[in-house]
């Protein structure tokens, strides 16, 4: 467990507006750590829809199958989250403990148990003790309260060395409707999807389908493009609440509405900052770094060789070192395997193109360059040259701290 | 650069026959590296068949274009290797410095540039001084004498600990042929193929496509399932010389010549030996992981999931860590995006079993366990129970020391 808070923590951490609809309580259930808060219980007006996107690990925990299966129907009374066990691979127990979790908080919030949504981070394969909850639940439900979101982020974490929220307001129709989101990351983040886990909560009233689609849209360029490690977690789980108890909004019911422009924007940005904030906050991470790619076939391909570099190991070490070694991005899109022609590739980091057409650019200035791989945030960009495509990913250094912190998390 | 040798070095390292028809020699060109030798230069007789494998990367080094191109002819009067600079995104001057080395390299050994293979590995994108290797090739033409093969080992290292040697003896007919074979790795590796470099010597009379086929075969078990970082250098390239000055052996043209069998069988063996030696000696490494993937539906399923498991960060770390954290192993299964089912998952460190159907498994003892993960040498076993094929790849842990020794490289 890290103990000082990540170097490219934000510096600013925004004031969450209350959300009508929305009440929030966290506790203390002792599954994993002591003298902290692990459980949060989020409670929404009747009427609230949900909708999210799921890890596509082939080996899901069973809160994840539980979601997904909940997501169809689209309705959410409640939500739990735990921290210190995933609640993955424990079979018949994991399944039971997450019926029990959903009884008894079905119970507190005074719902059906379908409309109970779950989450579980923390250690794989440990049973889950869900008859902790019992009394937790009701205590919690009677402390609920609008708010508090702060708190909410600070009980989902794990490794994550500090509590990440965004939060927007904007027009929909003649109202106006806030947005807020927490997220937890850390490690073992990658694409498919990279959140670990994340909620967002809005009053404003938008039918499940309706933010369905615009979730599923969103998620692409925001939290399935950021990576830590290439790791995937058996846990990601991004829910999106919308209560609808927005005083005078107009009920919104078909993803292309018109009315939704702004609230899609708001919402983007909103997934966009949470993502980043992993980035941020990577294992060890001592310095954010974006990739670029441009001048791919497609976007496909951009994404497959944007990753392919996020994810070397061997990138990642040189940008720890503060070295701009370029050519390690060369190796790096050489093996993602998709079109591209080394005699028509450029590299830039920053502002400084140090690769041109196949070789080093003999105009480049190192002094100038490894001043800039001094800074925390680093931009890479590739051009390939082959065609219009592009796409960006977020990613962080590789340290010695992450090999730290994951040589004996468990232990 | 690492001072110090792999603690995963082999213990015995064996004494190389020559080979007839085969002399080497090794000077100091004074490349990138100080008081030590950078150049191999191998001279083989008239008649040397040569087969290779080659990087699939997109942005190849200009050797590995100029070998591929060379190879088709499938004959070789010399091999030239530096260490300290791959020549790799290098543009028209790397493919000069090509020309200009094989043209020195030619006129010192007596025949036509084409037979001529080069292999280069060290800084990407720097250019190579190839003029240097002028006066080196005529006196290293007149030094060149048979066996040196340890001396040759070493003069092609970069971060590696230890120089990589293997050797066999076998029947061929009547006749008794010899296999020596040296490589070198570190990082950078990962399949397709996953060398760096690796050069085999043989007197058996073995023709090019008789030797390309079996040398094709062969990789994909041995040098093919190796890997260090997961990342793919630009350089890679085996290549295997075939004098046919063994006396008495009889010629061999086909692939599937039944006399072949004792020399397929040695040549393996040479190969999986240089390649585990590359996985003993990956960077910073301080353990070896074999990674076993069976009940697979296919053996490319097998390989997917075993190179997810290989690659994983958290994986490593946590081997690293001394930590039987086989919830990472569940994850890595996971995020590998092939047929497998939780409940019928099964996972062993050892020989004990940690994980059976999907959860933990009861009767595991975690102290067993943990005085496991205390040996260099670590097994894990995958049973995914889907079908019948099976995969093995070879590893290593990945420690403080790989980012060390990867965040400063260059400078």
């Amino acid at each position: 467990m890290s103990s000082s808070v990540s170097p490219l923590a934000p510096q600013h951490v925004p004031e969450l507006p209350e959300i009508a609809g929305v009440r929030l309580a966290t506790g203390a259930a002792g599954i994993k750590y002591r003298d902290r808060t692990d459980v949060l219980f989020a409670l929404f007006d009747k009427g609230t829809t949900v909708a999210g996107v799921l890890t596509r690990s082939k080996c899901p925990s069973a809160p994840v199958e539980w979601c997904r299966a909940k997501l169809k129907a689209g309705k959410a009374r409640a939500l739990v989250v735990n921290s210190g066990n995933a609640n993955a691979f424990t079979g018949k127990t994991g399944r039971e403990a997450v019926a029990l979790t959903a009884k008894l908080a079905s119970a507190a919030a005074g719902c059906k148990p379908t409309e109970i949504f779950l989450a579980s981070t923390g250690v794989i394969g440990e049973p889950l003790p869900a008859q902790r909850f019992e009394g937790v639940m009701d205590r919690l439900a009677q402390d609920a309260a609008p708010g508090r979101f702060h708190d909410a982020a600070q009980a989902i974490m794990t490794t994550d060395t500090f509590a990440k929220v965004a939060t927007a307001q904007v027009r929909l129709g003649d109202a106006t409707v806030t947005i807020n989101g927490i997220a937890k990351g850390a490690g073992m983040i990658a694409p498919d999807m990279a959140t670990m886990l994340s909620f967002v909560f809005t009053d404003a009233p938008i039918a499940a389908p309706a933010l369905q689609a615009m979730v599923s849209a969103q998620v692409v360029d925001t939290f399935n493009a950021v990576t830590i490690d290439g790791d995937t977690s058996t846990s990601d789980t991004l829910l999106v609440f919308a209560t609808g108890a927005a005083t005078g909004a107009p009920k919104i019911t078909k993803p292309n509405d018109p009315k939704l422009k702004a609230f899609r924007a708001a919402l983007g940005q909103v997934l966009a900052n949470l993502s980043e904030q992993i980035a941020r906050d990577g294992e060890g991470a001592r310095k954010l770094v974006e990739v670029v790619v441009e001048g791919a076939v497609s976007k496909k391909s951009a994404r497959r060789i944007a990753l392919s570099i996020a994810n070397s190991p061997l990138v990642k070490t040189a940008i720890a070192g503060e070295d701009a070694n370029w050519g390690r991005v060369v190796m790096a899109v050489g093996k993602a395997g998709e079109p591209a022609d080394r005699d028509k590739l450029s590299i830039w980091f920053g502002d400084t193109r140090v690769a041109h057409k196949g070789a080093r650019d003999p105009a480049y200035d190192e002094t100038v360059v490894s001043n800039y791989m001094k800074s925390p945030e680093i931009s890479l960009k590739v051009s390939l040259g082959m065609g219009k495509a592009r796409d960006r990913i977020l990613t962080c250094d590789l340290t010695k701290e992450y090999v730290a912190i994951n040589g004996d998390y468990r232990s």
